[in-house]
C-alpha cells in the first residue's frame, strides 16, 4: 500500500463531501464508502483518455448506484475529464455539468443513470456490444476493441427485478469482460438491508453464471487491486463484492442516516479529521494534484498505445478500418423507393419485420431481437445467425422474457458506440419497460422499440394483451417518437425516420390492414391529407388501424353530401414539429373534427377541439378482434352516426 | 397409482385442447405438460369448496403462466366450480367466462394473469395475507385461517424481474405457506430456453431462502403426489420443479411450436390417441364424471369441518369473530371532521403521512408501506410495528427496492381479503410498477398508491427523478382515480375516497405548501371553484402544487379588473363523472381557459379547448425547485402574462 493512495482516496471522498455540504444536498454515504474501490480502480486499472473522454477503446464505467454522483464527479475532477472546481463547487445546482445523478452528455460520463438497476442493464449492453466489435474488427495482434466494462452499484441495484434480468442475460451470454463493483455495505435508506433482502447475492450470481469474488475489507487497497486483477481474467461475468462501511469516517457512519442527507458543517470537519484529511472546503493539496497529473499521464499513454495499434490497423485492413469508422458514425437511412415498396394488404407486424430486413440489409451494424416473442413480433432479422456465447457475430439477441432489462441493454448497447440496437415485445408489455424507453428519451438517444399487438385488435388474448392507455402515456412522453402506421407503407416511414433524432416506438397492429390509397412518404411529415384535399365540411383524424374505418366512413358520408377530409396521423410529435401553416393546412381550422382511434381519447383532444371522438377509455375483453371492434363502436355506421350529430351541433 | 387419476388427468388434457381447437386460438403446449401436477393438486391437496368458490380459508391458486388458461378452465369445469360446458365451448369468445387469460371474478379464478410474472407476486402477497391472518386470528386448536398459496409457473415467470423480486422478498419473509409449481419443460416461445436463460433457477431460489423439490417425472403422480405433501411442511417458501414435455401427448410435443398454437384437428386426434383417450370433443366419460364427483365430495367434506371450527370460534371468541368478519367487509371510512383537521402549510407528502396514519388508526387491517423510501415517502405508521418473519402482526412492511413486485404484492394482499394495502415510492418510479397498477385497474380493486416527489418539486435529484408525464399516462389508465392534491385538506379527500371504488394515485409534494382558502371536502368533487365563484372573464384550471400559483395570479389580474374563477382540479377522473351540470357550474363553457400542471400538457386539452396552457412538455433539470418553476414559466407574471394574451385573442 502506498500513503500517496491512500491520500488521495482521502482528496475524492472529501472533495464529494464538500461538494454536497455546499449543495446541501445530495448522498455522502456511497462516496466516502466506495471511494477506496473507485479510486483504485480509475487510478490502476481504467483505460481512459482524459483528454479525449470519447476515446473509442476506453473502458466504460457505469455509475449504476447513480445517487452517488459525487463520488464520480470527484474522481471526474481530479482524473482531469475537465470538469472545473466552479462544476463542483455548484453540484445540483442549473447550469452546471455535475447534476444530481450523471447525466449522459457531461465527459467522463457513459450514461445517464439515477433510477435504480437501470444502470447495470447498460453496462450488460456496452459489454455485449464490446463482444460484437471485438469479433467482428480485431485481427490477430491488433485489438482495436478490447476494453472492460465496469459498474458500481449497491444494494438498491441488487434487488431490482432488471438487476436480476440483466445478471441473468449477462450469465448466459458469458459476458466475461464485464466486472460490477459491489458497494457491500448492507445498508438501504429504510435501514439495515436484512429486513428486506437476505438473500445470499453471492450464491445467486453464481447460479446466474457469474464469477463471484469477495473482498473482505473494502479499504484494502492491495485486496481491492487483486481483486480486480482476477476478475479480468474470468471467463464469466464477475461480481466483486467490497465490503465498506457506508459514510466511512462520518460520525454517522454504518448508518442508513448517511445515506441521502448531507453531513452538516460539523459532519465534513469531523469526517476530515477522522480522515486525517483536514483541508479547507475545495482545497486540494499539491502532493494531491501531482499524484493524479501523474497517473493521468500513465492513462494517455495507454492510449497512445492504442493509437499505434489503430494506425498499423487502417495501414493492414483499410476496408475494415472503413468499416469501423462507418459504424460509428451517425446512421444515415438513405430514403430509396425499394423502402417503401408494399404492395398488398398486411399486419403493420409484418410489414415492420419487412423493415426491419430492409434496415439490418443496409445497416450491417443493426442489431437486436425481442423478448422472447420474435415469431409474435415477427422481428428475426434473416441469415444473419443468433447472437450468442458461440457466435458473437449473430445479429438476432435472444432477449429472454425479460422486457425491462431489454430496453435498458439497448440503452448500453447504443451508448458504446458501434451498433444500432432494437428490441421488441408486445405493446401492452411496453409497461415493463417503460423506465428504460423514458431513460432513452431523457438522454435522447435513437433507440428503436417494435412494439406489435397494438390495440383491442389483439382479440382473444384480452384486456391484459390488449394496450389502450399506452399511446397516451408514450406519446406525453418528452423526445419519444411514436408511429402508430396506418398500413405497411406507413410502417416504412417509421424505419426511415428512425434515425432522425432520439428513441422511436413503432406501434404495430396484429391484424392485417389494407394498403390505403395516398399512404406513404407524406407520412414522414407525422400526418397528412390521405383523402379529400379540397374545401370539406369535416375533417376526420385517424391513426393507425382506423384510418381505414375513416376512409370507409368518409366514402359513407359523402355519398349523402358530406365533404369529407381524412388525414391520417401516424406520429403526432413529427406533426407538432411541423410549421403552422403546414398543420393549418392539414387539419383545417374551422371545420368540425372527429378523431378514430382505438385508445385513448387524451391524446386527441388537442386537435379536435369542440369536435368528437370515438376512441376507447375503458379496458377491452377477450373475443374476436372485429366484435370488439364492433361493440365498442369502430364502425361505419357509428362514425356516420357521430359525424352527423357533430354537424347538426 | 390409480388408472382413475391417469384417466382425468387425460379429461382435464383433452378437454383443455377441445376447447383450444374450437376456439382457434390458445395454448396447448402448457395444459397437455402440467395436467398430472396440477390435477393431483385440485385432486388431493387444495382445499377448496366448489359449491362456495370463495369460502373463506380456501387455498388460493395462481396460474401465474396466463395463457394456460385453458388447463385451468379444465380443472373448474370438472372439479365443479360452475363453469359450464357452454364457457367451454366458447373459450375466448366474447361474454363467456373463459377469456383468453384468467379473468378475477370467475369462480375460482383469484387473480387476472396474463402478464407475465404478476400472478407469482400475487401469489407471495396473498400468502403474506394469510400470514398475518392467521397470526391475528388464531387460537388453540381453533384456526380460523390456515391455508396454503400455490402458484403455478414455467420459464416465462422465471425470467422476469417481478418474479426474482417477489421470491426474494418471500424468501427473506419466510412465508412458508407458499408453494410454486414450476412447469419446467424448458422451452418457450423462441425455442429451447437456454439460449436465452441457462442459470440455475433451484440454486438461486434457495440462494433467495427457498426450498427447492425437483420432480424429475412430471408424469408421475405419487412423485408429484410426495413433492407437494413434502412443500406442506417447509419452513421456507417451496419451489416444486416438474420436469415436464411441453405439449406432451402431441405430435409437436417438446417444441416451441405448440405454446401457442392450436394443434389442429389432426393434432387433437392423434393427442387423444397417444393418450389413449379417444373421446369426441367435449365428450366426458361417465366414470370420469363421478370420479370428479367423488373428489367434490371430498372437498366439500374438509370444508364443513372448518364450518365446525368456525361455529366453535365464535362462541368462545365473539368479539374476535366479529373482529375477523369486519375485516373481510368492505371497509367504510366515516367522513368525520377530524379526518380533514389540518392548520398550516406542509408538502403533501407530510399530509399523506399523517392521513394514513388516522386511516390506520380507524382500520386495523390497513397494512403497507414503501419500496425503502419510507423515510422520503412519510409513510410510515406510527406505533405498529414493522411486519417480517419474527413478527407477523407489525403493519409497516418493508417491500425493499423492488417497485415492481411491491405492487403487485399488494394486488395479491387485498384479492386474499382481509386485508388493506398500500405501497409507496417516489411518483418518478411509478413507470416502474405501471403495470401492476394496470392489474388493479383491470379487476378494479382498491389498492392505495402513495407516490411522492410528484414535479420539478423534486428540484436537485434532477430529470431521472423529475415527472413530467406519468400523470398524463395514469390519468389515461381506466379505473384508476389520479389525486394530485394542492394542500394538505385535499389530501384528505384523497384518502377519505379511497374506498370508494377501484385503485387509487395519491401524487405528493415534496416541499411545502400553502393550506389554500376554501380547500377541502368538495375536493370530493374531483374538481372545484376554489376562488371566484361568480361571473367571470377567465378561468385557471391547475392541480396540485400550481394551484397556489393560480390563485396568486387570480389576485393579480384581478388588480387589473380582470375577473378570474380558479378551479382545483385534484382528481379529473372523479369530476368527470360529476353530473354535466355540475361540471359546466365549474368550468364555464363560454369563458377562455388556462390550465396550469407542472406535467404534460396533454391530459388539460379536454378542459380549455381553445385557452391556453401552462405546462411542462420537455425533461426537467437539476436544480432548486424554485428556479426550475421559474426558468419553465410557473411565476404570476408568465400566467398573468398568458392570460392577458389570450384575452386579447
Amino acid at each position: 500500500m502506498n500513503n500517496m493512495d491512500n491520500k488521495a482516496v482521502n482528496a475524492v471522498r472529501c472533495l464529494a463531501i464538500d461538494a454536497i455540504q455546499a449543495a446541501n444536498s445530495g448522498h455522502p454515504g456511497l462516496p466516502l464508502g466506495a471511494a477506496p474501490f473507485a479510486y483504485k480502480l480509475y487510478a490502476d486499472h481504467m483505460k481512459f483518455s482524459p483528454s479525449n473522454p470519447k476515446f473509442i477503446d476506453r473502458d466504460r464505467f457505469v455509475l449504476s448506484a447513480g445517487h452517488g454522483s459525487a463520488l464520480m464527479y470527484s474522481l471526474l475532477y481530479h482524473f482531469g475529464f475537465g470538469l472545473t472546481m466552479d462544476d463542483i463547487k455548484n453540484f445540483r445546482q442549473l447550469g452546471y455539468k455535475t447534476s444530481g445523478h450523471p447525466e449522459y452528455g457531461t465527459p467522463g460520463v457513459e450514461t445517464s443513470t439515477g433510477p435504480l438497476g437501470q444502470g447495470i442493464a447498460n453496462a450488460v449492453g456496452m459489454a455485449l456490444a464490446e463482444s460484437v466489435l471485438a469479433a467482428k474488427f480485431n485481427k490477430p495482434g491488433l485489438n482495436l476493441v478490447d476494453h472492460y466494462t465496469y459498474a458500481l452499484l449497491g444494494e438498491g441495484c441488487l434487488m431490482e427485478g432488471i438487476e436480476y434480468e440483466a445478471a441473468s442475460l449477462a450469465g448466459t451470454l458469458k459476458l466475461n469482460k464485464l466486472i460490477v463493483l459491489y458497494d457491500c455495505n448492507k445498508i438501504t435508506i429504510e435501514g439495515n438491508s436484512d429486513i428486506a433482502f437476505d438473500e445470499d447475492i453471492f450464491k445467486r450470481h453464481e447460479a446466474q453464471g457469474w464469477n463471484v469474488i469477495v473482498v473482505e475489507c473494502g479499504e484494502d487497497l492491495d485486496a481491492v487491486d487483486a481483486a480486480i486483477q482476477k476478475a479480468k481474467h474470468s471467463d464469466k461475468p464477475t461480481l466483486i463484492a467490497f465490503k465498506t462501511v457506508i459514510g466511512y469516517g462520518s460520525p454517522k457512519a454504518g448508518s442508513a442516516s448517511c445515506h441521502g442527507a448531507p453531513l452538516g458543517l460539523d459532519g465534513v470537519v469531523a469526517t476530515k479529521k477522522a480522515l486525517g484529511y483536514e483541508y479547507a472546503p475545495f482545497e486540494v493539496p499539491q502532493d494531491v494534484t501531482e499524484h493524479f497529473a501523474k497517473k493521468i499521464e500513465q492513462h494517455e499513454k495507454e492510449c497512445a498505445e492504442w493509437e499505434k495499434i489503430r494506425d498499423e490497423y487502417k495501414k493492414k485492413y483499410p476496408d475494415e478500418y472503413a468499416e469501423f469508422e462507418k459504424w460509428h458514425e451517425k446512421p444515415v437511412i438513405e430514403d430509396t423507393d425499394d423502402l417503401w415498396q408494399f404492395d398488398s394488404a398486411m399486419s403493420t407486424r409484418k410489414a415492420g419485420g419487412v423493415m426491419l430486413n430492409r434496415l439490418a440489409a443496409r445497416l450491417d451494424n443493426f442489431i437486436g431481437g425481442s423478448a422472447d416473442l420474435a415469431p409474435s413480433n415477427l422481428t428475426g432479422l434473416k441469415d444473419v445467425g443468433d447472437y450468442g456465447k458461440d457466435n458473437r457475430l449473430g445479429r438476432n439477441i435472444h432477449f429472454g422474457i425479460r422486457e425491462h432489462a431489454m430496453a435498458a441493454i439497448c440503452n448500453g448497447i447504443y451508448l458504446h458506440g458501434g451498433l444500432l440496437p432494437f428490441c421488441s415485445t408486445f405493446f401492452a408489455f411496453s409497461d415493463y419497460l417503460k423506465n428504460a424507453i423514458r431513460m432513452s428519451a431523457i438522454m435522447n438517444i435513437p433507440v428503436l422499440y417494435v412494439f406489435s399487438h397494438d390495440s383491442i385488435g389483439v382479440g382473444e388474448d384480452g384486456p391484459t394483451h390488449q394496450p389502450i392507455e399506452q399511446l397516451a402515456g408514450l406519446r406525453a412522453m418528452p423526445n419519444l417518437k411514436v408511429f402508430r402506421p396506418c398500413d405497411a407503407r406507413e410502417t416504412a416511414a417509421a424505419f426511415v425516420s428512425a434515425y432522425d433524432g432520439g428513441p422511436t416506438v413503432v406501434v404495430e397492429s396484429r391484424q392485417d390492414l389494407p394498403l390505403i390509397e395516398g399512404s406513404g412518404r407524406k407520412a414522414l411529415k407525422g400526418g397528412y391529407v390521405i383523402k379529400g384535399d379540397g374545401e370539406c365540411d369535416l375533417c376526420i383524424i385517424a391513426a393507425g388501424s382506423e384510418v381505414d374505418l375513416a376512409v370507409r366512413s368518409a366514402d359513407e358520408l359523402e355519398k349523402t353530401g358530406i365533404k369529407v377530409r381524412v388525414v391520417s396521423m401516424p406520429c403526432m410529435e413529427i406533426f407538432d414539429e411541423q410549421t403552422e401553416e403546414y398543420k393549418n393546412s392539414v387539419i383545417p381550422r374551422n371545420v368540425k373534427k372527429i378523431a378514430i382511434e382505438a385508445g385513448s381519447a387524451m391524446c386527441w383532444y388537442k386537435y379536435v377541439g369542440d369536435g368528437a371522438l370515438v376512441c376507447i377509455d375503458h379496458f377491452g375483453e377477450s373475443g374476436k378482434a372485429n366484435k370488439l371492434f364492433e361493440r365498442y363502436g369502430f364502425t361505419v355506421e357509428n362514425v356516420v352516426d357521430t359525424a352527423k350529430k357533430l354537424l347538426q351541433k
